[in-house]
This record gives structure tokens, C-alpha cells and sequence, in this order.
């Protein structure tokens, strides 16, 4: 039988996906089980990209342009402007996803053996990706204790080796939901600056900072054009996971001129959900102030009813809708497992995500759990109450 | 400034892309540009799959399953068990167009340095994917005098070395049109067999065989089990290039297994073109018989012309919707854009795509275009005209 290759096998699963067929093995014996593990929000998409997609009038579905029709990145260039981000429709390339955008930076500006810094714990793909790429990811610390701030900028400097290529953070962060400061962001451009490399930010929880704290994007640097590129998606901004619309956006045209070869290859994002997409531009700022309050709410019964549970602590998180809690076991990949499998409570139970999914050092984040503030606040305190008494059984 | 990769900087960019600008400022002159160069049919989409996605009742437009739903994949199994490829849901992923298809299946079993023996010309994006991953494309060249058979197995043999993983080819051919028989199919399985490697074939043309003649697929071969991946799209079928869905299909459950991982970072398919998708394996039986004739019909009409214009040769195609020509110029990178910029009769011109793409080896296929018949009977014979017409200047 012939090889698979070693990247293949290097390729990781997350541990949530481990849990999946516990949760339907749960399901299927009638009990009903909370996500909280997962990032595809429960909030309706915008009637006016729905209705852009139902109301359409193709005939023949033709491949859409590598880079997004002129019209849809220019009314995207106008969308940042409104967001203090000034950039022209020759700065974006739309790719399939936020995925695709990561995947064509990566290849843009690494080889093999090329190293990655990111601040720990991340995004779980964003090793996905690195692997797929023979990219090293080098993750850099952050802690509990001080909500997942960005590390002390000596101990990215430790880091850095002639192989490094980029920083790459995720503002908000997901799974840490922390909004990173106007001060932390500029250590990092002087960082970049310094030892010449990449700044890449994914920016697509732009829309989800709390508590009157704005948002400051990589992109509204100055001095940083050539260095700072970011990652965007319609998939959360929007609640259109299903989309698969992101974009590219950087000020370096050779970084840009590059990236466009990767997007011809697979010749063009998908066609209804451009559509989708353009028209979700035109969302009236009120959608955004009801969302905006709701996860606020949701975030602040999550944290509170959470901060309750004897032996838990939970960074309070500014962005996003995701919080990291440590809880009082020593292993959550285990205690997940079981929570699905051995327990429920009145036949109801919930799934988290164990937080070594998103730790690159072996043994990180053990004792840690993802929590995605997507259900309504009834559920939300119904699932932390069975949280609770799922933690209690446990120790015995 | 920090630097792009070497990958970056090697990724190709078609000829046919560096005509683009040639072909719009035509345009902007009033000259009418016959597109002879581009895969995109002027077929119209199936209405059941546009009617699916015109009454989706879809309010929250979330992720679909990273391998697309049990549903679509039992459906899509059922529309091969009727092709004579005999796959069950589980050996199906879907994926982001047959362009991701190919991606995934080269990172699932091969490492950067690898090679995969492609008989030439090939699709031009075989050499993007490849770079991509660091791989290197080994051409085994075909012959127009030959009509693009394939290349003598001996031919292959020399070409194999440890570091091969693969024999990929396309199925009717994309740019050659030509079909593989089945003493040619099974000539790939003994090599494959012997060497033990995967036989990568991409049959996204498979409906469009033309006098009568049959598909062979890769994966109705026995003891190629193991080493048999397909690679398919709704693109071409349903003239849904737009829809941006294709898969990968193999009974290798070590490989599918691995495939699916790379399916997971990148999350899911879209959504929308899913629905579209499975709703388009409804297409009555007459759109096919409808859609075939009329391309056999722009076949017969589109050779018969062009081997009336002396100097010309051509092969004859007996699937797919392109056939390659030989011109009696030296150079049809330079000819394909002379005729954009400087040449236009009665206000019109044809843009063809230059075989150079197509070819992996410097120099061959110069005099070589490749005509894709998506227009009707009567515009290809105007562009015909306009061919040997422009040839005839050309020379003077």
C-alpha cells in the first residue's frame, strides 16, 4: 500500500473532534447536550444577505474573479475606512474563508522550516495550517493570571532565529476572548520592525469588543505598511460560518502580487456567498448594537455564574465570545470525555473544549477548558449549573 | 522589507492571466473579444439547483460538516453507483472545488521534495498545486501526432524514482480532450501496482465523452483499491463552476482518513453551494443528453473548421470541451497577445489560451493553443474565421 506522507500524519485533530462521537453517543441515548465548545453563534445571519442569496437571478453560476469583483472590495475598503483602517480594493484579495486567507499568507512568505511566533494558547487550526505548510509554529506563553495579555516582548525577542518569519496574533483572541491594547500592539510593530518580519493579525472579532473598549487593528499603524497584514472573515462579523468568505488585506503590494498567484490557482472564492457577503455590508449598525449587547449579557452572566463554581478560575475576557476557565481536575481531555459519556443531570449534559487543542507546548493548558458564550443566557446558566455538578461528581 | 518565500516567488502565473489586460483594453477600444481560452461553459445551471438555493429557507447560515453532510455524500455515492463507480458515503470528502480536492490529496501523501509523474500537456493549475507543496512535477510528454495518448508505459518507468508518490492524470483531458481507453487505464494500474504507488486521476469531464465512447473511471478497477483517489467537481457537470464543490473519492481509508484532517482545519465547505449541489444530483437525465449533443455538435463544427486553415493541426478530442491546436507560428505567447492588441477584423477578435501553460517542460507546445468550444456553433465559426484570418496577417 503506498505512503501516507509525513505531513499527513503530522496534521493534528483537535481534541474536540475526539468528543464528537461522545456527544452523539449522548444524543442518541435521549440526553440533551449544551455546546459550549464550538464557534458558530447561534444569532441570525442579516435578512439582507439572506435575501440577496434567495432573490439572485443566475442562470449560469460562473466562476467569480480570483480576488473578489472590484465592486465587492471596494465596498469592503469602505467598511474599514468606517473602521478606522484606510485601504483601497487593491489591498484585499476575498478568499474561501479566513482559512484560505491564513493559508495563502503562510505560503506567501514561508518555506518549509520556517518559523511561526504566536502567543499560546491559539487558535487550534493555526496549526492545522503551519503543518500543511511545513511551517514550525513557536509558541510564546501567555497566562491565566494576567487574562492572556500579550507576553513580555523579551520573551518573543528569545525567540527569534533567522528562521522566523511573522508574528501572528488573533485579536480578539480566540479561545482567550483578550483585546489587546493601543500599547501592546505598537511593542509588537517595534518587534517587527526591529528584526524585519510579518505582523499578521486575525482581525475577524473586530466587531466584538466590550465594555466601550476599542478595537485597534494591525492595519492603522503607521510605519507598518509593509509588515502588518491582516486576516479577515464574514463568518462571525455576520453569523455566516457557513459563508466561507474571507479576506486578505495588506499594504505590501509584492506581499499581495504573491498571495494572488495562490488565489488563481484555485481560481475563485464561492459565488452565492459573495453574494451574500456584499450585500451583508449593507447591515444597519443597529444589528450590530443588539448583537454587540446580547453576547455582553452573555459574557457577563457566563463569567459571573462561572466565578461561583468553587475551584474554578476564569480570565475575564474584552472580545470575542470565548473564555478560557481553569477547572479543578488535572485533565480536561478526560473529564470532557466523561462529562459526555458517564454523566448528565435531569439527561442533560455539555460539551467543552479541552484547552490542550489550543496549547503548542506539550502539557499547557491541561487543566483548562474553552467556553463559547454562543446559547442564549437561560442556557447558558443551565449548562454552568451542570458544570458544576458534574465537577463535584467527578472528584468523588 | 521582509521576504517572500521561494514558494511564493515560483508560484506560476498562467500565460493566459498575462493576456487579461490585453483582452480588457480591447474591450474599452469596442473590439468584441470571442472567448475561446476559458473552461467557463455558457451552459445554463440545472434549475433544480438554482431553485434550491432561490427557496433556502436558511436563517442562520452555519458551518456544514467538514466532509459535507452523511446526506449529500449517500447521494452523491448513489449518482457514482450509477457511473459504474461502486463508493459508499465514507469514501467521499467533499470539498472546496476540485481544486482543494487536489490540494488536500497532495499534502495527504506527499512531503516538500516529492515528485508526482503527470503526462503533458497537463492543466496549468497542477503545477500551482504542486509548488504549493513543495512538490515537484515530473511531465511525461504526449503527442499531438498521437492525439495526446498516453505516453508509453516505458516512458513512465524511466521517470519513477524513490521519491515518486504519484502517476496524476486527467480524465477526459483538460487542455487535450482526449479519453483514456481502458487497455490505458489498466497499463496505470500495473505501473502503479509494481511501483506502489497512488494513481491520481481527475474526472471532472466524466459526462462529456463523445461518438458513443465509454468513461473509464480509476475507480472501477479492481485491486487498485488502495491506490485508486479520484478526484471530481460539480463544476463542468453542472455548470456550476461558481459553486466552488468538489471531492475527493477513495476506498484508501488510511489516506481518505488523513484527507479529512486537512478538511477539518479549513473548517467546511460553503454552505449554499452544497445545497445547490445536492439538489443538482436531481438533473433529469435529458439536460445531459441535451448538453452533450450540443457540445459534440461545437466538437465536429470547431475541428472541421479549423482543419480547413492551412498550416494548422489539430487533434481530435473525444471528451471534455477543449481540443489543442498546432499553429503555423512560432510563438503563440507572443501570437495570442498580438492579436489581442494589434489585430482585429470587422471589429472583432478571439482569445485563445497559449499551450506553453500546459507544458512543464521549457520550450515545448510553443506553436500549440488550447480552444475551449463553451460558445455556440455560430460564434465558433466566426472565431474560426477570425483565426485564419488573423493567421494569414500574422505572417506578413
Amino acid at each position: 500500500m503506498p505512503s501516507i506522507s509525513n505531513k499527513g500524519k503530522s496534521m493534528p485533530q483537535s481534541p474536540i473532534r475526539k468528543l464528537v462521537p461522545f456527544a452523539e453517543a449522548a444524543k442518541k441515548n435521549g440526553t440533551k447536550v449544551f455546546h459550549l465548545n464550538i464557534g458558530q453563534p447561534d444569532i441570525k445571519t442579516p435578512q439582507v444577505a439572506l435575501d440577496a442569496v434567495k432573490n439572485n437571478t443566475i442562470e449560469v453560476l460562473s466562476y467569480a474573479r480570483s480576488e473578489g469583483s472590484e465592486t465587492y472590495r471596494e465596498k469592503l475598503a469602505n467598511y474599514y475606512a468606517n473602521n478606522d483602517i484606510l485601504v483601497t480594493a487593491n489591498n484585499i484579495i476575498a478568499t474561501t474563508g479566513g482559512s484560505e486567507a491564513l493559508l495563502f499568507t503562510i505560503g506567501s512568505i514561508t518555506d518549509p522550516g520556517d518559523e511561526i511566533i504566536i502567543p499560546e494558547p491559539f487558535y487550534a487550526n493555526y496549526n492545522g495550517f503551519s503543518t500543511a505548510s511545513g511551517v514550525n509554529v513557536v509558541p510564546v506563553i501567555s497566562k491565566i493570571e494576567d487574562n492572556f495579555a500579550l507576553p513580555a516582548i523579551e520573551d518573543f525577542e528569545k525567540l527569534i532565529t533567522s528562521k522566523t518569519k511573522a508574528i501572528l496574533i488573533c485579536n480578539p483572541g480566540n479561545p482567550t476572548g483578550y483585546l489587546y491594547s493601543e500599547e501592546e500592539i505598537e511593542k509588537l510593530k517595534q518587534i517587527v520592525l526591529k528584526h524585519d518580519l510579518f505582523l499578521i493579525a486575525d482581525e475577524v472579532y473586530r466587531e466584538f469588543a466590550y465594555d466601550g473598549e476599542k478595537h485597534n487593528s494591525v492595519m492603522a499603524l503607521e510605519g507598518l505598511e509593509n509588515h502588518a497584514i491582516m486576516i479577515d472573515s464574514v463568518s462571525k462579523r455576520y453569523s455566516m460560518c457557513g459563508a466561507r468568505i474571507g479576506c486578505i488585506v495588506s499594504k505590501n503590494e509584492v506581499f499581495i502580487n504573491t498571495a494572488i498567484k495562490f488565489a488563481q490557482a484555485r481560481l475563485s472564492p464561492p459565488t452565492y456567498a459573495l453574494l451574500a457577503s456584499e450585500a451583508a455590508l449593507d447591515t444597519p449598525q443597529s444589528y450590530f448594537d443588539d448583537v454587540i449587547e446580547e453576547y455582553e449579557e452573555r459574557r457577563n452572566t457566563l463569567i459571573s455564574e462561572l466565578e461561583k463554581i468553587p475551584g474554578v478560575t476564569v480570565a475575564n475576557p474584552k472580545g470575542a465570545f470565548y473564555c478560557v476557565a481553569q477547572l479543578p481536575v488535572e485533565n480536561t481531555d478526560d473529564f470532557a470525555q466523561w462529562i459526555l459519556e458517564s454523566f448528565h443531570h435531569n439527561n442533560e449534559t455539555v460539551m467543552v473544549a479541552p484547552a490542550s487543542g489550543f496549547y503548542s507546548t506539550e502539557g499547557e493548558g491541561k487543566n483548562q477548558v474553552r467556553i463559547a458564550y454562543v446559547l442564549n443566557k437561560t442556557d447558558l446558566k443551565r449548562s454552568v449549573e451542570i458544570l458544576q455538578i458534574a465537577l463535584e461528581a467527578y472528584k468523588k
